[in-house]
């Protein structure tokens, strides 16, 4: 069974997934990279960016269950790009030449354009469709294996409302945004679908999933 | 020194201290007991109750926490009565004959009206001034010892904004409410002041300490 999943997704103490005033220059806004210092110290992050060293610990362990099994990511148009980017007809996303998602990737946006195709195995795809539209795409693209959702806030709780997501790994940090796009706005009682746990890590964070209930 | 604490404020995990659609049969609103359910299971409710038994771990340790060095609380007027209780003179508070207070009760409302003195040392005080002169006030009653803040969310981010909260414990229930009052609305970077802990509770909730720096 291919199964719909959100990891290392991470939100302030007051749920914002992301911060105000995003651009070019702050892809997070105000938010910087407050939101992911936690993922920058794991020893995953480090042999991503080919440094040695980072912890070992619970949240390396989480981070790094975000490749296993996946076989294509569904983002939203903010993750893709800096508000303004479908003016943009030679932006090629922020991700770099070799992306870290070595699968087809299908970016949820009103100007859709033809693919781009990266090193690696990432090859971005543009969709104007609902989440169920897209997820039924991106299932074909995975070939039986999972669907990663990769955010923003505003895709996922789409999703999550919907009821299309089977795994959610949330991590919460404790910062005040503020400001910014909250998460978990509109979502009431959706925990009662799911199995949730949580877990504090030494690293300050604390891990929140959700698993839907009888996988 | 005489400290301002917070203690076993519970919210959920979109951030709602209370629910919607509070009355004098739902003094939570929609949120019924959920919120609190983490506390029923505990030794300390269990023995404030009068039964045997409860859980006597993380969630007890911080619970018990309530009581020792406290000398007066502070508390909005939607913890001390329903909606419009003002209006109903021979009211005298949702916590029966012998309040868990047992210090001087200051409740903030803009409809003052004479003390209410209960068994076991409680008097409930009403008070129509700012944050600040309350705290004032209720020092002064606690004769050196600290000043607890009871809640409910409004009067909590009341104190946050102002400064005034020298620990803060909050008990994030994994439940979304999707409606009722927040409590970390406009407090961006109040963490800054603070050392912060988050730690989960084989009880399933997580427990979030803040502490001001250099205490």
């Amino acid at each position: 069974m291919s199964l719909v999943r959100v990891h290392n997704f991470s939100v302030s103490l007051d749920g914002f997934g992301t911060g105000e005033g995003r651009s070019r220059d702050a892809p997070f806004g105000h938010a910087g990279e407050r939101l992911h210092a936690w993922m920058f110290a794991t020893r995953w992050w480090h042999g991503m960016t080919g440094r040695p060293g980072g912890s070992g610990g619970l949240d390396d362990a989480f981070v790094r269950q975000f490749t296993p099994g996946i076989g294509a990511e569904i983002m939203g148009a903010g993750k893709f790009g800096h508000p303004g980017w479908h003016e943009d007809p030679e932006w090629k996303g922020w991700w770099g030449p070799n992306p870290p998602f070595h699968t087809p990737v299908f970016v949820l946006t009103r100007h859709p354009r033809p693919p781009i195709e990266r090193e690696g195995g990432t090859t971005f795809h543009f969709l104007d469709t609902s989440p169920a539209e897209a997820l039924e795409t991106a299932r074909e693209a995975a070939d039986g294996r999972d669907v990663r959702l990769g955010g923003g806030p505003t895709v996922i709780r789409a999703f999550l409302a919907a009821g299309l997501v089977d795994h959610l790994h949330v991590v919460v940090v404790p910062i005040l945004l503020g400001r910014g796009v909250r998460l978990w706005d509109g979502l009431e009682d959706i925990e009662r679908e799911y199995q949730v746990e949580a877990v504090s890590s030494p690293g300050g964070v604390t891990h929140v999933t959700f698993t839907r209930a009888g996988l």
